[in-house]
């Protein structure tokens, strides 16, 4: 049922009213996009985005995510005008001021009805992907009556130029996600001037190459915006509707042009857009009747979400939906019997298999894991504990195949975060996330539990090179906010690791792990847990040691051989395994300085680069890395060429005793 | 002229018995696509590339890209064929062992041939596409006399699946860079098995959407791939040749599948493939008559460079076309006049507005250069000097809109600096450097002159917030190895910087630049040149300074407020200008410890993680800069909400001298 065309008319002009006087106010921000793109949003909002302003975390909402996260100021509108709590006309006003939930760009953990961090041009979308998968997953362990929802997506040219576009169109065509809904804002604009600037593609036939419905229509004519919507909801498979319209549309002196991109109109133009509008309210005043129009629109969500609240409370399954929903583990969840296992018959293996060993437990005991491999599977040993393929024929599966997609599967693996209810882990080579950092820093700020399984962590390497050999990767991630770097010594610390990353609810893991055999250096059963510590002293020297080595993944074997061959020329020593430096920056004064004395030469020791280690072994300490890039050569020949063994680093050691 | 099927077969299969002895030695490897792609690098390497082995440099040489890196032995084998002196049959022999300049990918800093390091997938064909730019470019310079080459790439489904080759092929397709052509190596296999386990793309569809010709053929077929390759030749769009090819083709039982993507065959598949490609010859024994049809197809090449060296030595304008490919600045190439002219009238501005000030003298005083933006030209302020567009119509242009495409503008870069001829370099905001990060790695690897002007370098972007604010970023490229990270404090400063960025012709610099505007902070003329040594004593006090406050880019100012306001609590203080750390770090121990002096408490001040500036100002120092992810804000506000202002730091500096 929708309103005559005048009402219409009114509820859009209200989005650019709002947009337009927010810009001006905070006198920066991007008025083109919300007033090219409002007729299309009163139409998806008012009419098909099946939501509650009342209850913005309803499990079965659609998801609706903003990709062109620049144009900000269209969902704060669009949530101002359905009733959400916030933001308030207050909060518009302070649109992009410091302290307002109205951040220049939607920020997922300031106001809820944002269902994702977008900004970074391209992500959006290939977040909405994620959700999309763990919509039909969820769909698939529980049934049409729990989780049965779309996921919109309003993109513009920018994204859909990013590369990840498509790595995230092609994921989903594969997938044949056809409850994603992309509304693509085709206004010929970019930044720098007219897309013909920069490209010639034709876009809807590349989206038709990789699987997707695609359908035009005018994007000022609300009649046709619901005949292609209907068309796509119709359709099952991922829908691109290219929506005609007029950046900026309504202020009559610069519609069409990128001076509406990115800068406010200006009180002139906007003077004249409230003429050519028809709009008398003052700034940040909508009518009432506009605003009961857009208010009675919430009706619709709030019954279907009443009739779904009948359908949970008749279900079984409700406790299970309930705590996966809420991103809870199982009560009883532990990986301590696993671990004592270990302690008891001690094993030699890469950690990357020590992650496949404990997955075997993890995917056993927690049905929410989703795990996959950018095209690494065997390499990155992700796919364990019998899970199946995650397919367009079966949706049940806990296993996707990403496809040689890195930067995708990462943005994927946040929108399956985002919308809750399963737990992503997925797999690259460590010196891949250079190819994904920037959805990894989106993990980080949108404070998603999504665990990286990311193999292959050193020269350790070996015959590949210096383009697989990552020796700066592990510091850069250190340095991210938020992110917890975790790189583990040997199958002990490995699960640790795991349990560590399960267990953080708001915050990422990368988990280093090492393609060759690691030595298990943890044996001592009472010890379970030491890891959530950051760093613990792994070898001990009672007697006033000299000499304190800090190390971390492979190379605790290696401190542990310095260790040795110090005693043996009487100089002791103890080992502090540095497991997570962030882990450890957060642990209290009097625990950090008994783990790392200072009447001891410190001596850091990890396959990469030296510099900020002087942050845990001091001006005066030793630090032992690479500062160059790798060579393609065996690991152990690698080791060798670049110092890394005992035999390289305690003379060192020695000399700076003796200086 | 073509040699004999017969012959051509035999040509191929010393690629495949070179590729699968070589990989089976070294135990490791990817014999599958040198086995698959053998035919047709056959009938393009003895056919159709225009080169000659004995003079790899030649200028005017076609460009092969082998984009699927991992395949390497195939290029090791057809140069090792083709007559270059290098690799020898003994470097083919130690394939992937330490010291050999085969190695596991193919590196363009250890052979001659191999223009361009690849593995990381997606970026071998994405660098082409910047070469193919520098062709067209320069021949629009310099004539089809001295300028005019093809340039080929054999590319994976995993290149073509990566999200740059959507940027890639995008702009190649945009630019009409007729005279590419990629073969891509058809087999339907990745690592983790078949193609349709992650991907349901047309990808020729894909293509022409772009703006490509697409021809396919039978890969194994040399009449067929003459026909196609003769069909791209002629296109005057960039083309895609599909190749259709058996993986591991020779291999009897393994062919086909993915057992032969990324491991050795073993002995007795070897064995097999010997007897079904009927090779006799011993592992890396080539018979005389099948080398010698190798050797003899240098011959057209030869001539050709023959002939071209007769157009050169006639050329009016050899010697500047020899200084360009040279990559050597003109002799009285110089910016002190300008910088000078700062002195004489300090400028109060934005260190990206310095940059395009600076640009301004560039680009009129060197003709290499080729600008751009991703999109964001009029924030970057790239655009500078009256050049004009790179464009299809006119590829004399200079200024190249890159789009939406971080990525592909910087393997495009890669592209054009190795292609010689030209110094890229080309903007977008510092936080986007996450989304081409991989790229300016290989810069940096390949030993690459690229400028990144990477403007909006810190919570002083105000507004966008936190995903647009980066934090970690300077400080995390900083750990990349052989790349300058220069964060000027003024508009002197910034001129030193770009006049060492050009200067340096084996590596990249990235240029971390302010939005907001700041005052001139060096004003006395007989200090040019400043910056060369990375970082230097901007603030001198004379009477034994307590306090060594050591800051970069837009924190200068601010810490020389806090010198003067420490000045006036009667406490010495000089301030350090640390522009690039990797310069200063390259001085020698009594400059070092001369600018940041044991006997004063050192002070660091970076709108950044602190994480890494205890290198600098020790443990004991302070460090001062913001360890979170930034906020939506005017920029003042923000300095002042994380505490980066004289008020804030110069009460800490006095509590840590009072401790």
């Amino acid at each position: 049922m929708s309103l005559d065309t005048a009402r219409m008319v009114q509820m859009a002009n209200a989005i650019r009213a709002l947009s337009m006087d927010a810009v001006q106010a905070a006198n920066s921000g991007h008025p083109g996009m919300p007033m090219g793109m409002a007729d299309v949003a009163t139409v998806l909002w008012s009419e098909y985005l099946k939501h509650d302003p009342k209850a913005p975390d309803w499990a079965d909402r659609d998801r609706f995510v903003l990709s062109a996260g620049h144009g900000s100021m269209l969902i704060y509108s669009l949530l101002h005008l359905s009733g959400y709590e916030r933001p308030t006309m207050e909060d518009i006003r302070n649109f992009r001021q410091l302290g307002s939930p109205c951040a220049g760009h939607p920020e997922n953990f300031l106001l809820d009805g944002v269902e994702s961090t977008t900004g970074p041009l391209g992500q959006g979308l290939a977040m909405a992907v994620g959700m999309a998968m763990a919509e039909r997953h969820l769909n698939a362990a529980f049934g049409d009556d729990l989780v049965d929802h779309r996921t919109w997506v309003i993109a513009g040219d920018g994204c859909l130029m990013e590369g990840i576009n498509h790595e995230a169109i092609g994921l989903a065509g594969h997938l044949k996600l056809g409850r994603m809904v992309v509304l693509w804002d085709d206004n010929n604009i970019t930044i720098d001037g007219t897309t013909d600037l920069s490209t010639s593609e034709d876009i809807k036939a590349r989206y038709e190459a990789t699987g997707w419905h695609v359908v035009s229509c005018d994007g000022h004519d609300f009649a046709d915006i619901r005949r292609a919507l209907d068309e796509a909801v119709a359709d099952d498979r991922p829908s691109l509707v290219a929506c005609k319209t007029v950046i900026g549309k309504g202020a009559p002196n610069k519609q069409g042009t990128s001076a509406t991109h990115g800068a406010p109109l200006g009180d002139d133009e906007i003077s004249a857009a409230r003429a050519m509008l028809g709009w008398d309210a003052k700034p940040f005043e909508v009518p009432e009747k506009v605003l009961t129009d857009w208010r009675d629109t919430a009706e619709r969500g709030r019954q279907s979400h009443s009739e779904w609240d009948v359908r949970l409370a008749n279900q079984e399954q409700r406790g299970e939906f309930e705590r996966r929903m809420a991103g809870d583990l199982p009560k009883n969840f532990s990986l301590d019997n696993y671990i004592q296992s270990l302690m008891a018959e001690p094993q030699k293996v890469a950690t990357r298999k020590a992650s496949e060993m404990t997955l075997a437990q993890i995917n056993g005991k927690l049905p929410e894991t989703i795990g996959g491999s950018a095209d690494l599977t065997g390499s990155n040993n992700t796919k364990a504990g019998g899970i199946t393929a995650f397919t367009a024929d079966d949706y049940s599966g806990r296993y996707v195949y990403y496809g040689i997609r890195e930067f995708g599967m990462a943005a994927a693996m946040n929108g399956m975060a985002l919308h809750g209810g399963v737990i992503p882990y997925g797999g690259t080579f460590l010196v891949f996330t250079d190819y994904c950092r920037a959805a990894i820093r989106l993990s980080a700020l949108q404070q998603q539990r999504v665990v990286y399984v990311m193999t292959h962590d050193s020269i350790g390497l070996g015959e590949d090179g210096p383009t697989h050999q990552p020796v700066e990767h592990v510091q850069s991630l250190r340095m991210m906010p938020n992110v917890l770097v975790m790189r583990p010594a040997d199958a002990v610390e490995t699960a640790e690791c795991w349990e560590i990353a399960l267990r953080q609810k708001a915050r990422p893991t990368v988990l280093a792990l090492s393609r060759q055999g690691l030595p298990q250096v943890r044996n001592a059963p009472d010890e379970i847990g030491m890891c959530s510590r950051g760093a613990y002293r792994l070898k001990k020297n009672g007697n006033a040691p000299k000499v304190t080595l800090v190390a971390s993944g492979s190379e605790v074997h290696v401190a542990l051989d310095c260790a040795e061959q110090l005693e043996k020329q009487g100089v002791g020593a103890q080992v502090v395994s540095m497991v997570c430096t962030e882990l450890f920056d957060e642990q209290d004064d009097a625990y950090r300085s008994d783990i790392l004395p200072d009447n001891t030469l410190k001596v850091s020791i990890e396959a990469g680069t030296t510099f900020g280690w002087e942050r845990y072994v001091g001006i005066d300490g030793l630090t032992i890395g690479i500062d160059r890039f790798g060579a393609s050569a065996p690991a152990g020949d690698l080791f060798a060429k670049f110092g890394l063994t005992a035999e390289a680093i305690v003379p060192q050691i020695m000399n700076k005793l003796n200086d």
